[in-house]
């Protein structure tokens, strides 16, 4: 059994790097808050005497040796947060890892197989597109030079931030060079559906697909007071069409079809002149691959036609694009039947959100474990999970990977 | 009659301040860039021998002595730009004032009454609200301090901004304290009229009702994938629902009613987060005092409803407040009578735009001459009016001013 009041001390000493007045974190991924993440997690595996290895893509992982030679049997997130982040989203997976080893230390319990902790590089998304990006690296369905070429919201390069937080490690990346037996991730659900069951823990099922798109758009400045309607060209107006309709779109396709604008700016964004620029971005998610093209398709057509009537011009831009993932039965199956032996209440579910256990499911047996998240709240600074909660699903881990690596 | 050539010169030059790569001008009040055209202009104005005086709001005004004492005949208009303005805007009726006092004084006329020159501090509003803020101080109906203590969009405030270009001046504001015998402002349409009618000079008869709003939307940051629609709190649907709406009611009401969201910011911002903050601003304009009450409270209730529905806080503040203006009938059958014994075409017309001279209307007989804009091209760098236009326009300006400081 791990040690739940160890694991949530970590839990808020991470949460102080990049803490916000008022609670949670901003630690975007390669800030100087991200950095300082790093440097303590880095230093609790070099405390717990993992072997410490940084990648090209500034992911890092800390192997445990096995009694035999091999692939490790792995576990992991990520530690970046959004702007308005919790302590828990990422976070929770890659301390976790840490409470597994310590506790099997503790019991002097040596696996078969090797054992590893991971926290892979811009997991979110949020500063560098696409989500999952270190992840992806690491599997290799994204070439290293495009990812460390990415440019982010505030106009900085990934490979340019890795350099200057000292985080563009020397290990090679790729699947063939980094072989992995199977992956586990604990995660908060970050939406409502244990909560609201009072079930304990998810059995994760798979992962919804993901589509980001980033529009441009360039229409005519001009003067707020003296341009008729019909003379307009108004770049803020299809981005405000666009909110409108990906509301309805959500509504109408139904089902677990959400739709979001999380991001828009305006130029020259003045109370008195008609904007001639606006860059938004729409965030589509469906379980099932066909309704998720359809939405895109829609949307798309939308705004050709809306641009079209405008008269403004859209450019258009793929920033993540991922197709409905199902992680391996037995995976599922295992972390089901563990749950219950344990004790503890369990359901299956998919997820909401992206998660590296995705990309890693490429290139592994890869599983995942969920606990609740109060209220369905999560990309916000009261996400929370009740420390029983998170100390259920870190012995879901333990046991789960004491299973996959053996002894 | 003035001189073209050196008219345009001035206003070039000026344009050079502040100046956009790819052309236009970026001098938002009290800028660094503002600074530098003040000095230009003050300069002129010292050059040309006029006395000049700058007041607690940092007005500029040039005065020529006349024959006789008294309050004078004043010219004027402002030289602060929107971010994407052009080299008309305001800048016309300054460099036009300057034009007719050389031209008198080369023609070594001196007029009864004094003529001056006026330029007044942040007429766009665009970076401190409301507009028209240097006239309203100078006129008395908006109190020093408050303007003072005004903050912008960058988080300044109008005194500090004052206090460091050095244009925090010593005069005295007020109606009473600065007696303004008759007023008049040549500036260049910013709309489409006299140009698709093909009219070289514009009586201008009013200003339209002008009504700003700020609007401060507070909901609930959450997981772009995990969180269903209908629990969602989204701040930045309620931005586009209100920009969807807007243009919606522009229609609905017809006649010359316009509805613009020209500012608008989302928090956090990011792709993946459910926004849980945007401020946003409506700028509603009518002729119609009544049509224009209609269409605020049709906003406000529309926001009211979507609010509740949606479950965000709203919070709302009036920028600006304008009720439509008609000048002074004598002055505007002045301008049509001037313009056409000078040979040029000449219509009546209201206009779209704020200006100066409908605070001035307040206290002096105001009138304002309206040159052409290409293609009805405003707040936008490319701007323009023919430099026949400009021209006819400033002799307009010279024979309306005569006629009224008398020899
Ligand atoms: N777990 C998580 O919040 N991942 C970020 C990527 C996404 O937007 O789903
Ligand atoms: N003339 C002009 O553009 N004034 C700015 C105030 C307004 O928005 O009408």
């Amino acid at each position: 059994r791990i040690d739940g009041a160890r694991l949530l001390a970590r839990l808020r000493e991470l949460g102080r790097r990049g803490a916000l007045e008022g609670g949670g974190v901003c630690r975007l991924a390669l800030t100087d808050a991200d950095r300082e993440g790093r440097d303590l997690v880095t230093g609790w595996m070099r405390e717990l005497g993992l072997e410490v290895r940084i990648d090209a893509i500034g992911n890092v992982v800390g192997t445990r040796a096995g009694t035999e030679a091999g692939a490790p049997v792995m576990m992991g997130s990520h530690i970046d947060t959004v702007r308005t982040g919790g302590l828990y989203d990422g976070n929770l997976g890659v301390l976790a890892g840490l409470e597994v080893v310590e506790t099997l230390a503790a019991a002097g319990i040596r696996t078969r197989r090797p054992l590893a902790v991971a926290f892979f590089t811009n997991e979110e998304g949020a500063r560098f597109a696409p989500d999952m990006m270190g992840s992806l690296v690491f599997q290799g369905d994204l070439p290293l030079e495009a990812a460390l070429a990415t440019r982010g919201i505030d106009g900085a390069t990934v490979g340019g931030e890795l350099e200057r937080i000292g985080y563009a490690g020397a290990a090679p990346v790729g699947a063939a060079v980094n072989p992995v037996h199977a992956y586990v991730e604990l995660h908060v659900e970050q939406g409502p559906v244990l909560e609201l069951e009072g079930v304990a823990i998810g059995a994760v099922e798979g992962v919804q697909g993901i589509s980001w798109t980033e529009f441009t758009v360039t229409g005519t400045s001009n003067h707020a007071g003296t341009t008729p309607t019909r003379l307009r060209h108004d770049a803020g107006f299809l981005a405000g069409s666009v909110i409108r309709f990906a509301r309805e779109l959500a509504l109408e396709l139904g089902g677990d079809q959400v739709a979001t604008v999380g991001f828009l700016e305006l130029g020259p964004n003045l109370v008195n002149v008609i904007p001639n620029h606006a860059r938004f971005t729409v965030d589509l998610r469906n379980t099932d691959a066909e309704t998720l093209r359809e939405a895109e398709a829609r949307l798309f057509t939308f705004v050709d036609e809306l641009a079209a009537a405008e008269g403004v011009r859209v450019g258009r831009r793929t920033l993540a694009r991922f197709e409905p993932v199902a992680f391996a039965p037995e995976m599922v199956a295992r972390v089901e039947r563990i749950a219950a032996a344990l004790g503890h209440s369990v359901r299956r579910l998919p997820s909401g959100a992206g998660h590296d256990a995705q990309i890693l499911a490429r290139m592994c047996p890869a599983g995942m474990i969920f606990v609740p998240s109060a209220g369905g709240i999560s990309h916000n600074i009261r996400e929370h999970t009740e420390p029983g909660d998170l100390e259920a699903g870190a012995n879901v881990l333990l046991h789960t990977v004491l299973e996959l690596a053996g002894l």
